[in-house]
Order: C-alpha cells, then structure tokens, then sequence
C-alpha cells in the first residue's frame, strides 16, 4: 500500500517497509542547496514508564499522502526551499527504527531548520496517521493526532 | 591530518575527505532515541552574485576539535543528549558536497532541534576554521570565523 507523490522538489510518501535514508539524502542535493535538515522520529524503547516492545501505524494513505503533499507545498513556498521529503512508515516499526523522516534543503540554514520543525510538527497534529504502542508488558494502546480522534474511534471500531 | 575524537556519546573530527553521512548515521542510534536531527552545511554554487567552483577549508586541527569537544559536552549536558556528532571537512570541497556534519539524537525532537542548531551556529561562530572561495572567474576570498580574524591574519602571512 505505498503511495508516493514524487515532482522536481517535493517527495511525500506512506511506506510499508524501512524509509531509505540514502535515497531521502540524494533527493535533497541541489547545486545551490547550503544548508540540508534532516529529521527522523524513530520508535524508542522507554516512553514514559513503560517499555515499548514495537510501534505500529496505521492511516488511509491517499488522505495522508494528500495532507502531506499541502503542508509540503506551504513550506516549499513560504521558506523559498530548495527540496522537501515528508515520508511516513506504516506497519510495525521496531525500536531504532524511523516511523517519519522530513527533509529539506535551502540555500541557508535558518530556513531549512524552521521548515523541518514545521513540517514534523504539523505532520504530527494534522495528517491522519494512528500509531498504536505494544508495550513489553502485553498491553496496547492507540493513540492519534489531535484533529482526527473523531476518525481514530470509528477506524478502531 | 585527521583528528578525531570518540567517546560513548559524543564523536567529533576534522576529516580530511568526504564526510559519511552514513557513519554518522549509524553512531547516532540509540534505543531511547525518539529524535534524531542531521544538519549538513553544503558547498553552493551561486554566494550573493558569484559563482563558486569549491571551497577550501584550513584550520589547526588540535585547536577545531578541542573547541567542537568542548561545544559537544555542552550541547550534551544542557539538553540531556544521547548521541552528538560535530564533523568538519578540511581541503577543497566541491559543489553539492558537505563540508560540516552536525548530528544529534535525543529522547524527544525539541531537544534535537535545539542542540542542533546551537551547534551549528556556535561552531561557526567559535571553532578557528578558515574558508577559502574560489570563485568560477579565478578570484578567490578567505573567510575566517568573528573570534579568529586575528589567527586568520597569522595564518595568511
């Protein structure tokens, strides 16, 4: 079930298996790129009290891929950037693995950090990924962005 | 002359050919890592008007990474770091290609961004490293960091 939206500057994607980095690295060279940010959110083994044994996501990827694709184009535009990659892994992810990797690049840096922060952070209250925690203990627990608990409890019905 | 220093959590180095970012990558996994922010400074074409063929870098290697040791405690004891790498390349680097690696993995993202970028410009403000452009007409120009224009004079003569 991938879904990629690829054009000259922008690459949004909803992965099934392991994000690839390399080829996340070799989108956002550009001859007049000076500064290159890259994030990635990777599923860690503590949150909180609790030991996290695996993540798992879940979304409807052309809703995803879509709202990724807009906040995408908005920081392309408002920062003048260079390159932007917004891609998601669904499925499991265990830990030291990436769920979410932003990158862009731009001719200076304060762009590219105020773009990547912007872009995990919307990613994270707007587009309609549902990560569920299986904890080392057995038990599990949904959890979803801001703006869509409404679809998180008819998709978990 | 490359210098590297290496310890559990922090890897700091003058490289005298390509940074791996892959290398950097990999030191930067932790299994409590939530966020991993890679920051890469690139040699650009077009600077203000002129077109850049490369850049050079120089610097008294003992001195850069003492300072980048000392800036990596720093960032690392002020945002409760898990990984820090700070890399720079020395000799001539081509367009498209990296001359400085920052790399910062942490619990949670605000902390990545933040020693991230405070990296960045701290190293650029602070560690004795000097660039040459060398510009597509043939003309060339040394640029030293605010604190080491002195050194920068020595280091011309």
């Amino acid at each position: 079930m991938d879904v990629q939206i690829k054009t000259g500057e922008l690459w949004v994607g909803i992965d099934n298996g392991k994000l690839s980095e390399l080829e996340v690295r070799s989108f956002l060279s550009h001859d007049n790129a000076g500064a290159v940010c890259i994030f990635a959110g990777t599923t860690r083994h503590v949150t909180g009290d609790k030991e996290t044994s695996r993540l798992e996501y879940d979304c409807y990827p052309e809703m995803a891929t879509a709202e990724m694709e807009r906040l995408g184009r908005h920081a392309v535009n408002k920062w003048s950037l260079l390159k932007v990659v917004v891609h998601h892994r669904v499925g499991e992810v265990p830990v030291g693995e990436a769920s979410v990797l932003i990158g862009v690049s731009s001719p200076h840096r304060s762009e590219s950090f105020a773009a990547c922060r912007y872009l995990i952070d919307t990613l994270k209250a707007t587009v309609p990924i549902w990560k569920k925690e299986i904890y080392a203990d057995g038990t599990t627990e949904w959890v979803g962005t801001k703006r869509d608990s409404q679809s998180m409890d008819i998709h978990n019905r």
